[in-house]
């Protein structure tokens, strides 16, 4: 099955840009994915396709038309029926590698990327759009967003990273950060290897790598590190609850 | 002056990609910022220009070399010597709307793109590397997050946004979601623009506005809503200070 990713933007020709290189580049020539960047301003309706309007309530900036929006939306979803559609935008929910496991795991997405001061918030309800944030930063429109999304799609993809071992053991996916990677030289400007790393045991090696993402992970990232107690908290409780199903 | 991004990556090819169209494209047209995209396997020091090698202590990919990596940071410090070095890694800080701010005040920034299972740690230290993180999700290398740091960065640019007001009023700005925004039609599908927008009651449609930006920022970003609250609260705090200091 190809994942069909469908970008609605005002500049299709930034589309794949990065994504025509490399491991996802090579993954759209094999035809494991497929890209098409709509351009919005094809669905406006006036002679001067305008796509924007000043914010109601004033202020400064221009605001993306929620029914031209609507109409890029609807025409997307004729070719691509099963696709969430996503909007980039900072007011969205924080993306997670659990959403995007979902996503690479479906038929594909939709995603609309804003310019100028946003979207009318109208067209989140009227087309069940999905608001997702790439980070606490302000960009100049959601290009930038889209293509860090399809990229961690993308190498999810059936058959698209080499080693498919390489998707399980590395940052969020157990709401952890990965444990830091050394190579040789084994010693480079006085600075060595752990030698519990140099030391082939391979148990030694596993649990020092565990300690290693549980500590930076609670020393770097308090928020992630929360969660994943929590996590282990509820799963551990879960696991009773069925005991007692059982002992019942 | 011209902020300098220097990009120190495998695939050169990505930059400007994206940037070079639109704000970004037409900044860099007009030199308000420049790129300079370096290859680390130049600085590959064997007949094969390996970059990589594998993990000390074992496991899946490839790693790369901490003395290659240094010699390509060393090199782009020649060129670009008060600029931060900042690599993309789910290992780093969360990067901030604050933290992109201080960046475009500053001369320019040297990104270091990973790929493969990512970095030898000891470059981090080594070389005083700022390792940032851009969402919480695995890219199949730092490029994407590269090109989302530079974009949020030359908006902020003397002269490259269009209304210098753009910047100042939107999303993590003051420690808030931005507010939502609506424009024309006034009824589109059976859904109006609040009624308040259309009012023409500059204070109430301010008043309105801020308590939008408040209570989206609690639901849906219960994180930032609690740093928000505790900077108010330090800030009354200082306040206070300072009245007593102006008493004595």
């Amino acid at each position: 099955m190809t994942f069909a990713a469908t970008v609605l933007t005002l500049y299709p020709e930034m589309f794949p840009g990065p994504l025509g290189v490399s491991l996802a580049g090579r993954a759209l020539e094999q035809g494991k994915w497929s890209m098409d960047a709509v351009q919005i301003r094809d669905f406006a309706t006036d002679k001067h396709r305008t796509v924007d309007d000043t914010p109601a309530g004033g202020g400064a900036g221009m605001v993306l038309k929620a029914d031209i929006l609507a109409a890029a939306i609807d025409h997307a979803r004729v070719a691509n029926p099963d696709a969430p559609v996503i909007a980039m935008t900072p007011r969205g929910k924080p993306i997670t590698q659990a959403r995007v496991r979902e996503l690479a795991a479906g038929s594909g997405v939709i995603v609309l990327c804003g310019r100028f001061e946003g979207f009318d918030e109208r067209i989140f309800e009227g087309r069940d759009v999905e608001e997702v944030s790439v980070g606490d930063i302000v960009l100049s429109g959601g290009e930038p967003a889209a293509l860090m999304l399809l990229d961690a799609c993308i190498r999810l993809l059936p058959g698209v990273m080499g080693a498919p071992s390489s998707g399980t053991e590395e940052s969020f996916e157990d709401g952890l950060l990965e444990y830091p990677h050394y190579t040789r030289p084994v010693e480079w400007e006085g600075r060595t290897i752990p030698e519990v790393l140099r030391s082939g045991d391979h148990a030694k090696i596993a649990a020092w790598r565990k300690q290693r993402a549980e500590n930076d992970t609670r020393l770097r990232r308090p928020d992630l590190w929360e969660r994943h107690r929590d996590a282990r908290v509820q799963s551990a409780s879960g696991a009773r609850h069925e005991d007692e199903d059982l002992g019942s």
